[in-house]
């Protein structure tokens, strides 16, 4: 198992070219966020922007739309009763993110059906959250599964994997990314990344960070990531890296970090990582 | 009486494990803000989250779930108007406040009714502001009175001791604390704690402090410390006097401490009692 | 006429006691903000609580409320639609101020008439933008005058005066003065303050400060120093003369000050003023 | 083509006349935010009033208002369905912006008719983002072109003037420049000016300013300065080189600059520019 490092950043942040436009970043469609559970999404958002998505659209019920602008207008948001709309959004994505506070019910499950069908081969899709448990006990399939990213907890990982948290071994763990055939993300004190030819180990993290949120946040950052950096496994590992680093950072001044300082610090972070190049 | 100092926090804010996640810190859920006091539970919100409970949801009049969401991402949210639901999400609980903007009117006290009926031995409830008046005025009795803890300022001690300020000696109080057998958190200018065992008194506090809401910031500090320290009596200590310090320190280079600066501030202060044991 | 200084903030910002509460520091009621203008009613609110007033709460047009509360949790809420409760409300105001955004409909003159037939002899009333207006146009009188507060703007007070701009002269204002019996704030560049026994003239005020909004802060200052401070006329110069100090002062690195940070820069400033003392 | 330069601020942003009030600073008039693109809109509101326009008034759907007023209750709002009070308004305007996150429905559209209808000679209108689309689209005329602007970015300068990408020369730009007899803000990585007499290049911009809202912040930037500055050539390129002035200063420590930074910092630029003089 690879450990995750500095190198692990800068191979990935490069300074941007010159010549470029909000599109050369990436279009991010992130969806979640139900009527209880909207600062999920709202978080995954603000990481989204402030890793540098070039645009980013937010569809979540139409409760959370204020409290998303009053934080973020940066963002475009979609009332996510509206289907047709939802249809057409998500066809114009470089990336999606499902899952963020979007609850288990039939609404929710009928999007994340929509998003698996109409996945479009060039579209990567990270799936977070509830998500994964509605995959789970749906026992849906992907359609490019080497596009999709997997981002559980430890027992989110059960119901996906099957396998009891003590039988988290990694050699199980990659038998089953091998039969899913996506990239996984194993967030716990010490988070694993498994993809079909790699297995990378984050040496950071602190306890300063183990509030709610830091999931939705790290999604936000992962979608944002794959919106505007070529080499995505690559990108992948970037993010988990960086998400620990700047909450150990921040860890060191602050007995609790919240999510959302992750991301306020993101842009200072990614341009220190620029410059050590 | 003991005199609360520097060391009720040392004893109480130490290092985190290394091996934890949210779980680890605790579940809150803190019930108040009804339409006209909404900022009360927000307050609450803000310094139970800021004070390192991992997971904080948050039961209120939907009308204040926006401004909420927009301060603090972080919380999640459930309308006060969902009864089944608000059974459900009671149950998950390691510590429950209810009180801040409450209110009196019968849909508030059905809530803490239903609070007080269904508190499990495990569980610690804090009753603060609305709720210790309603307590008062229905003669409700405890459950599970040792895991309780009031936290009145005087005029709502004399409603629920039945004692006139004049008469709030420490002598009455301890007595009425024995009847009770619930800690009492006595709010003033030298706020005391009466517990079953201790008599404590904090030496701090500033009139900068004297401002709307500090009570709120107070029990949501004091909820926070329950569900992530074990000590409960020690938490509980270490919650009030920092609340003051801090409100001392930012007193000292403003006229006015706003009680959403006292929880801006917690986690350095957590950090800098941590690097002090 | 005098020219206010330095002394006059001395003489009132003075430490607070120590043995004080919320209440001690004076309950303030903010009525305004209609549909279009609730940024007004939000802005002196800010400034009210931030200038040190123990309780504020605030009568305007429900669809405010969110967004007051997203900024001051502070704050307690009134929808003004809510006549009794309204009525109850006043009724408990150390001082009341009604103006600020709350335009020119029947619903706003309904309030302004209950203000100023409920006003009690001990409560002090600012009376600020479109109230004033609505004040000249119905002549409707004072019962307490000498408890009154008039803020115009030099139109406003065209209206209210019958002085048309260019005859506006320290003697003409003082004759209406005397007429009208209540203090007198008279806005510009250079603004003036009218009593029964005094002309003030503030040598203070930047341009920077000219933007939509100074006048509503400079209304909830006043309230806030009304509500705590016990020499009134004092407790009005002191308000006048340290909003354009505060303004001048941050006008020396930003082209546009605007209201919101004067009220950010209130507890700082008043904490200088203190201990210059 | 000129190349715009330090030179471009000092002759526009000088020190503001003392003897002044919100009124000398311009009546600024924005429309725009439908009900997915409501951050837009907020994005030019904050960037015209930290620019300095003395009076700003919002013109979006309701559902808009609570996040712009949490943002900055400086500005005031009105639902964009009042027709009456639209017409009104826009009356009232030194400068109408319309467009940012307008879209491209039958109300849009009709509110973009009213505005060209309405116009009048003594008025600046500056068209931005769908309101160029709708404008194309329908083929509009201008009732006094030589006062309007607009700020395509290259695909919407396509759908205005016929011009394909790759022939969006100087030449080419600038004889539709004639035609319309309005000026060009041609947004790009190096984004230009045409008016009737001059061509202007900007040579700042970074890829860091690559990012949702940098138009929108632009369009309410150059309303800012038109409705306070009176030489309006000179304030629309000073506008444009100072966007891209503060993204480059914020980019040297930020690998992504947000839109609402550029605003956030406009008013400490402006106040170094009126230094350097």
């Amino acid at each position: 198992m690879k450990e995750l490092s500095q190198e692990n950043l800068t191979t990935v942040i490069k300074s941007r070219p010159q010549n470029s436009h909000k599109g050369t970043f990436g279009r991010s469609v992130l969806i979640g966020g139900n009527n209880m559970y909207g600062g999920a999404i709202i978080m995954s958002s603000e990481a989204c922007i402030k890793a540098g998505s070039g645009l980013v659209s937010v569809v979540t019920a139409e409760k959370n739309h204020t409290a998303l602008h009053a934080r973020l207008p940066e963002a475009m948001v979609l009332d996510w009763a509206f289907t047709q709309e939802f249809s057409d959004l998500i066809e114009t994505a470089d990336v999606i993110l499902i899952g963020p506070g979007l609850g288990l019910d039939t609404h929710s499950r009928q999007m994340l059906e929509k998003v698996l069908q109409h996945q479009k081969s060039e579209q990567w899709l990270v799936i977070d959250g509830s998500a994964i448990t509605l995959f789970a006990q749906n026992q849906y399939s992907l359609n490019y599964p080497k596009k999709v990213v997997f981002t559980p907890h430890q027992m989110e990982w059960e119901r996906l994997s099957g396998l009891k948290i003590i039988d988290q071994t990694a050699a199980n763990n990659q038998a089953v990314q091998k039969q899913l055939d996506a990239t996984i993300i194993l967030k716990s004190h010490r988070t694993e990344i498994y993809t079909a030819s790699s297995q990378y180990r984050n040496p950071l993290g602190t306890p300063a960070m183990a509030t709610g949120g830091m999931g939705d946040t790290l999604a936000g950052m992962i979608t944002g990531f794959l919106a505007q950096f070529q080499e995505k496994e690559a990108a992948i590992c970037a993010a988990v890296y960086l998400h620990s680093l700047i909450g150990e950072e921040l860890g060191k001044e602050k007995y609790v970090v919240l999510p959302t300082e992750i991301s306020k610090n993101l842009p200072y972070y990614m341009k220190k990582t620029e410059e050590k190049r």
